[in-house]
């Protein structure tokens, strides 16, 4: 049976960027990775939009996560948190892990962070060192409304972090233009490579902030990484191996262009919202994200079986809910290396694991509106 | 031309290890990743030659050597650090940069430590609560005697914690038997693997050594990796592709046998010594790990012209010496996936290298001396 994978996360890699990666091993002192990691710098530039540089870690997104707190802080410092979801929690977990003094924010799950409670927050607090948020909260499908975020936070003296690990390469993000001061990003979603690389853009101001900083840090350290930057190495041994896989993959993304990714993805998020309307289902996000679709699990339906049906019978992966909403929702990833028929794909597994569990719809609804969804003209769809 | 890697990590990757993490990229919430998990799991404590747990961390080996200070200590706490390389050296910057006092014991490059100096400093500051070491250094080529220094720490309630990074999987390492608490590892040396992934395995008393830890930690946390353990899991998103290699050789590994593949690690060094005293050249390690041969390169030779002559003409990589040693020194790894074969290519291509550039010796010998060496009797290696 043919496998697919349709999580937030790993996502599907290119068998051409796999093949890469199975090339072998070079060294990571050598001139040919110092080219090597030149190219990949200027194509993460391009990724991330920015002038800054991107640093790169060899680690999950959760270790970018950790390395933007302890660079920018010091221990007693207070941070404004948006905890609207699992990762937005995070934020506020490794803040405390460090000392760091949590000011949270909490949005009700499934809704986007209204830009003014964060004016208001920073107007109360006015200490506020940094605010931690996310593009795109994977847990609840919501995409946050960064641009806006990023004109308030402009106007005080704290940091802006995001979290976009699964928004970069997905999602339309302009860092510089909307002020952002670190975001950190993960290899496995958008950048269509296997985990293990994390990454990390930093402004002129998150520069400055890290100079007083006095959390510690080793792995972490920002100032190391930018200091082997210079010379296109890495402070410690890299994952040769998916920096191998990067490149390749930052061809394809330049290749196609980053435009017309993130047309790509808008379009695969709305087919797939239209086909879950046609079948009877609910979503779940009020603001939802390119990336994923999170479906309601209609009542009389168990989740978890459908998840296995769907994996087992099928063979197509994909995420259930986490932690509160274990059991209750189905994601669907449009993430990365999916074209249209790979959504149509996901429609039909979907459709085919709710027949075999008896809810009642019109069989083929769903694939028919996605279908009608994806050959509307390119006009129309952004 | 082919190339070929002699450098001491990332060392060459078997091409069945290469092809298993090109396969399609599974997800590290499935049931399929928790057996893959399970089986590794258990492929480590064969590895390790432990009845302890084997942590694995998304990182570089320095991620996991960090772990091992932010997870033992609290800050103030007094640590002894032996230093007597590059990677010794490593302990003490990570300790320091925590606010954990070093009591160094320094040790002249290429000898190695003298375990009645940790004996003395142990008598001498009984408030030590860890001594951080390094078996084989790879920055001198020297092998400590980590066995004696077993003995000696545990009649202290000092834990021991000693970088394996390089000797895991290369050199006789006994955790259990020697008294070893926290021992750290990489996957790009003897385990055959592309770098990123880094392991720990932690003894009882570091256990209860972890629980009054007062450093900070999130992503290195010792006690989330063990909780994830036990259901065959790990707390962040894993590099999946890497795990799926590390079972492959974890698999060769086992079917070697450990105690050959030690012998043969053994015997590969041996026969490089031979070659090198055979062409004249001096060794700088004066007690020598079998994971590599430093190579002093003599008088009137220009080191990296040597270095850059073998790379460019000859395919072959080997790696120059590090800190004091650059330029000085020829560091030719024998770890991993290397046979009789390798070894004789090896010395071959140093061999034409100081032909090249004028090294006056009988050409030859030096691969007539490995040859020797590598075909002696079995009874006679070990």
């Amino acid at each position: 049976m043919k496998k697919r994978l349709f999580t937030p996360g790993p996502t599907t890699v290119p068998e051409s960027v796999l093949l890469k990666m199975a090339e072998p091993i070079i060294h990571h002192r050598s001139a040919e990775y110092g080219e090597l990691f030149a190219q990949i710098n200027k194509g993460l530039k391009y990724l991330f939009q920015t002038e800054n540089d991107v640093l790169t870690f060899t680690s999950s997104g959760t270790g970018a996560m950790e390395a933007a707190v302890v660079n920018l802080l010091s221990p007693g410092d207070r941070a404004l948190v948006v905890r609207g979801g699992k990762f937005g929690e995070r934020w506020a977990e490794i803040c405390l892990a460090y000392g760091v003094q949590v000011e949270p924010l909490d949005v009700e799950w499934g809704y986007a962070v209204e830009p003014q409670q964060i004016a208001a927050k920073l107007q109360s607090i006015p200490e506020i060192k940094a605010v931690f948020t996310t593009h795109s909260e994977t847990s609840t499908g919501v995409i946050n409304d960064i641009e806006t975020i990023g004109q308030i936070v402009k106007q005080h003296p704290a940091l802006l972090v995001v979290d976009v690990i699964t928004s970069i390469g997905t999602h339309r993000f302009l860092p510089d233009q909307w002020h952002i001061d670190v975001a950190v990003a993960g290899s496995q979603k958008g950048l269509m490579l296997p985990p293990g690389l994390a990454f990390a853009s930093v402004s002129q101001k998150a520069w400055e902030a890290a100079e007083s900083s006095k959390l510690p840090k080793y792995y972490w350290s920002f100032s190391a990484a930018k200091k082997s930057l210079a010379k296109n190495q890495n402070p410690y041994t890299p994952a040769v191996s998916l920096l191998v896989g990067l490149k390749k993959s930052l061809e394809i993304i330049q290749e196609e262009g980053l435009e017309k990714v993130w047309a790509r993805h808008q379009r695969h998020a709305r087919a797939t919202r239209a086909a879950v309307r046609a079948m009877g289902l609910e979503l779940f996000a009020k603001n939802p994200s390119n990336i994923l679709t999170i479906v309601k699990i209609p009542e009389g339906i168990d989740g978890k079986l459908l998840l296995k049906t769907i994996g087992t019978k099928y063979g197509v992966t994909m995420a259930g809910g986490q932690a509160a909403l274990a059991g209750k929702v189905v994601r669907i990833s449009h993430m990365g290396y999916t074209d249209d028929f790979d959504i149509l794909t996901a429609v039909a597994a979907l459709e085919r694991g709710l027949k075999d569990l008896g809810w009642h719809f019109e069989l083929g609804s769903g694939v028919a509106a996605a279908q009608r969804v994806l050959t509307e003209e390119n006009g129309r769809e952004l």
